[in-house]
């Protein structure tokens, strides 16, 4: 199965709107988690039944579901009725081939965006979808699988430290959004590292695996960018968009996570040049060492060819050849030979091919 | 006769509408089916003569007239002006070279899209064009050939499942646009392990085949953009457009399906990509190869060369060779050769050549 | 003298709106003819002097004046004072390096375009200028050589079918761009069955002239791009321009030439990307070829150096060497030696170089 | 020094607006003429002092102050306060690493540009910077050395032919922006015609000088794309401003400047696509040529390996040998030697390597 | 760690505003000196205590704070909340892994920008981060180490020489962004030197080791570009905006610098298009000494081979072998020889092979 297009044609000639998972199959039980909380007040607890979700978010009190698993269909279709979120929505939280984007349904906003890890042992880039939903009161998320990405946000909710607290949905939301930002940069870092192992490979002994490892990266990246190019116009879109759904206070902040994606899109950018770089720094290795094998089999043959021809001659039958009679001649065939072997060898030597 | 241009010639010097059939012929006949249906109301009937296409659709009845087959260029014609379509419109339809366009012609919307076949056998890409026409009571849609992409729209008119049912003729519009961008996934899936076959032949066995294949699918993803890139600005002028052919209830379903064609449009791009370094690597496989081969005549010459030079200086007939006449002449200069040739084998292994 | 930029520089100094011919001399005298035509009256005339052209169009009646020849200067003068002509218009269409462009002098628009033929017998691509000048009642067009690109639009105003004689000035124009439009398509399947001969050839038996004439090709590709981009750009301005001279009948038809502009633009780019892959399979075809000799070489070299090498052995000259000896040396080191060479065709069997 | 970026660094960390030269260094002493025109006046001469240039043009006459010589700072300055203009323009006049560019300073126009020359003995190409200002009654020019590129200005002014002496200095300055880009078709010429000798020396006789050259070519084409483009843009501003300072009448002429600026760039980039593709060319042709040299190598060792291993075997002193017995031995040998060899031959023959 | 992403990652799950420093960590103290000036006051100190800033800008008396050294985060959190600058502002400063930007914090600007050296020695490449804050009475400048880009700047400022007394603080900010700028070209001046070492390199004696040296130049291009690229926005947007923070007055220099800026981009490009042909040029003289390496090698096979071939034919034992008996069979089997030898030799040069 293709990896590049898996399962999306499960879709084909369905009714818009109907849920089909598209991603990769689990056998886990999705986790629900629900924070609320307000500059006072703070209270977390796991969620078994839909209905166990905070009901409504009186007195400035924000909710955050956080839904890790996105298998079950019915538990989405269970928590999007709950929720009366529409169900293009759904289809889209569901269908992990999202572009990230932004969709605003007027009472509230649905962000698709990617998150990703690179597995240090396997160099495997996992990417992941991650969507936020939020309105007022309420911020909802879906992650792929269980991760610790959000585990600082978690903790800074806790501690009640920094701004979190104090701000309203759209700031979490933004929060969330920046520790998947932030992370990229860890992933880049990963990356970065195994470029210069590569690097160094490279000059030390490049092989037809170093080129295949070169081509794997350089598809890491185009799956990168492909995958972060989007969510700058997402964060462009909310920070021009006059949506009473974010405040003016997040707005700054928003700006912020902007310049990081940029940012995170130059380094992606750089690596990809870097990267084809590398391969003609392969490719011209590899030429090099062809014409050092070349230079060899030419050195050897341009010394023993001529020697060769000279002792043959001598090997001839011929009844009148007067050199064999000589009681010098073996010695001085000899000689001549040495001669005419280090004389090729000075040339090499002043040709700089020794 | 040149497959990318074929037969768009005939029409030069003919005056602009005249109607010319330009795309494969075709034997079979052309096959209309109708469609009358409102929410609580289904009748389909297949039409033998265009006056049999019901007569006018009343009481929020949608008519969806299917043309399988367009080469019958009086039947086209009598379809035109029993519906009333301008004439450059019936001029687009027969001509399958269009790109995919939009154009509107107030009483009525036409849209030309792409449709994709991929045969698994001969992996050839086949395309073909499909032709809409929709007005507030009646949807036409044009297909070069009969195809099964349809018939899940159709299977949910008649269960009236759905949403189809319930909406008007521009929601019918999108779900036949919709079906034919759901089928590029499945087209996509297939170019996608096609790719993936080339890719482990380009590991195991890479062959002057696997490259002409290559290019066969560079090709193909050429063809591929060139026919989707432009659908994603029709269904963006749809968006945008404030035509009464549109209700606001569709438009967040062509979002939909607009978000589809990009991410289309970004599969294309990596896979175009992903070609592209395949080329680079079968290029690096066949330098890797062709090092291989003068790796081993240059061992072979390092080798036997000396050896050779060795024994024919024995071979040389002066009366004074003193080693000739020693008992163990002959043993040590074999055993002299067993070295040199050892030596060399240990200086490839150094070196890496074995 | 420099194809790509010959004689303009004749131009450099003078002052602006000196006629200048710049393009092929030709020594055949231009040829002017005139056609006044309404929905109900048609005459036709050779032209022998300027002022023998129709003195005005009264009751509906459009003139078109066609000029085959810009060669001389004084006929073109002297028919930009008959009709008023702007003194830049007039160097504009004596200057034949011109790109496609649309000037609106007010009280008339000035467009120029370019036409090609492909000469089947020598390949190569020969571009002609086409300037058009048109005011309600009367069509100008200048062509550098005779050639029947307009003789459809004549025909179908001679026998007054179409819509050529119903519709004004602005609709003669805009046959006019169709019919170079549509002869474009011509061009391009003459091109496309080119590019099929040389795919074919570069599969069969690639040579050094194969790649010389992908090399024209690429370049014709260019010099049509150059040629045909500005004019999607021309058909634009007249599509969006609200100028009196375009009636809002013939918009729809010049959309309808926009979109062949679009289409002709992509085949283009086609060709040049199946071009380049067609350098790139060349240059592959090129490099199996040298890996193909260097085969060879290596084979032979594998197979009769070291039984070159044994056969030298028995040649020396050892007074003890007991094989020599032996009644069955002989067949015995034939035996070994076919051994040799046997093993070897097996390896290299092994190793798909036979 | 490096020739792209010379002695800019020279005005690191002045003020801005101090006059530091850049640019060439010249021992000629500047030269000042002064032309003071109306379309029945005209009056020129040589000025040796600043003071001597005309004070006001009055009752329509327009003045024209060209200055050849850019090095003489304390000269620039005097003209700056005498003709009163802004630091920021004398320091952009005596920087001639300026990119064209127009300056709008209220009451006069500032607007640098480009010319250049190509040398045909040394296929040096030179570039200039030239400088103009334009305000109702006066233009000034700079340039850096002497050029005969203003003459033909110069001629019409004083034969009062054309339309220079009727218009203002507006036209004054399109008269010698337009002598300029004029000038370009000529260098582009014989750039053109140097291509077309490096096209044919590349299919004659290729060598490390023949890519050196297009190398060189290619530079060049960069440098001019980089002076030229933003004069396009230049010339945009002009057309487009509402300046009280450019006439209506001037406006229909500065078009034309503006085509022909857009020509000049076309014709740069199909150089400059010539020229990439005459490096593949190359490439290709020295492949094919090495390719040659190991079929030579290949042909020779394939038909001489095999005889002098037969002729080995004959030479092996084995006891029993019953073919060197044969009176037909030596013969057979021969002729069976001569078989192979015209077997060989044959072969090749058929692979097309003879 | 990789270069291009180093400690980034510290910031990943941090609260947004909390400072941490990313760059390189260094041992020296930070250094912060103050000037105070108007036209006519100046003075300057250096401040070992925030709280010695001098206090506020009285009339029309403009204060410069800068500080070299921005690794202690506790004293930019003191700097910050002495002056009022956003948490955002403070985490830009020590973060220098941020693009050129400018935010608007409404009562004051903040601009950062990139600096650069180039060590002549080691061939470094070294960027630097430098932010600006403006407001009316204020400048803050933080550089990451102490450097004397900014000397000249302080010279004029207390000469009193030049406009830098007379203007407010935005003509400081420009003052310094220009000397930053003026820097670059210092900067491209010892790059094109050291290209231009390359490109004789390149002619001369090309190995390995210049191709890592182009390629680490053509990286340095990206990394400029990527820092430089974005200042161009920067300027351009203060040129456009209407903030009262810059005054008209030095809006007409804020063109100058943005002229500058993109000059320095031209050069940039231009110098990674020559890098792009070095690699080019590299590459072909590889294969072209390659060439010469396989050119001996035949040579000298064609010429041995047949030699060696003829003298083994005469090393044969056969018992009837006429020519053995002649007695000028071996001068005339040497006198052959040396015919093969000379005509092979001839051959060779009219091939041009020596």
């Amino acid at each position: 199965m293709s990896k590049l297009t898996h399962k999306s044609s499960k879709m084909a000639g369905l009714d818009p709107g109907t849920l089909v998972h598209i991603g990769e199959a689990s056998a886990l039980e999705p986790v629900i988690t629900a924070i609320a909380f307000s500059e006072t007040y703070y209270h977390a607890k796991p969620i078994l039944k839909v209905e166990e979700c905070f009901t409504s978010g009186k007195g400035g009190i924000v909710r955050w579901i956080n839904v890790d698993g996105i298998h079950q269909l019915d538990l989405i279709e269970k928590l999007g009725s709950y929720f009366h979120l529409h169900p293009l929505t759904l289809e889209d939280i569901v269908n992990t081939e999202q572009r990230p984007k932004l969709d605003d349904y007027e009472d509230y906003i649905f962000v698709v965006l990617k998150m990703f890890q690179f597995d240090d042992l396997t160099y495997q880039l996992r990417s992941e979808q991650v969507s936020l939903i939020f309105r007022p009161d309420l911020v909802i998320s879906f992650q792929e699988r269980m991760s610790d990405v959000f585990n600082p946000v978690r903790e800074r909710l806790r501690n009640g430290k920094g701004k979190l607290r104090k701000q309203g949905s759209d700031y979490l939301a933004y929060g969330l959004i920046d520790a998947v930002v932030d992370h990229y940069f860890v992933v880049l870092e990963k990356l970065g590292e195994r470029i210069e192992v590569l690097q160094e490979e490279l000059v030390a002994n490049p092989n037809k695996r170093t080129l295949q490892e070169i081509h794997k990266l350089k598809r890491d990246m185009i799956h990168l960018r492909r995958s972060i190019w989007p969510l700058r116009e997402v964060l462009n879109i909310m920070l021009r968009e006059d949506s009473p759904l974010i405040q003016e206070y997040t707005v700054l902040y928003l700006r912020d996570a902007y310049d990081h994606t940029v940012q995170v899109i130059d380094t992606i950018e750089s690596f990809r040049e870097m990267l084809s770089g590398m391969v003609d720094v392969y490719l011209s290795s590899m030429s090099n060492r062809m014409s050092e094998i070349v230079k060899v089999l030419t050195i050897i043959s341009t010394i023993f060819m001529p020697l060769t021809f000279i002792s043959s001659i001598y090997g001839m039958n011929f009844d009148w050849m007067p050199e064999l009679k000589w009681t010098w001649g073996y010695p001085l065939v000899l000689a001549f030979m040495g001669g005419i072997a280090g004389s090729m060898l000075a040339w090499f030597h002043r040709k700089k091919w020794l």
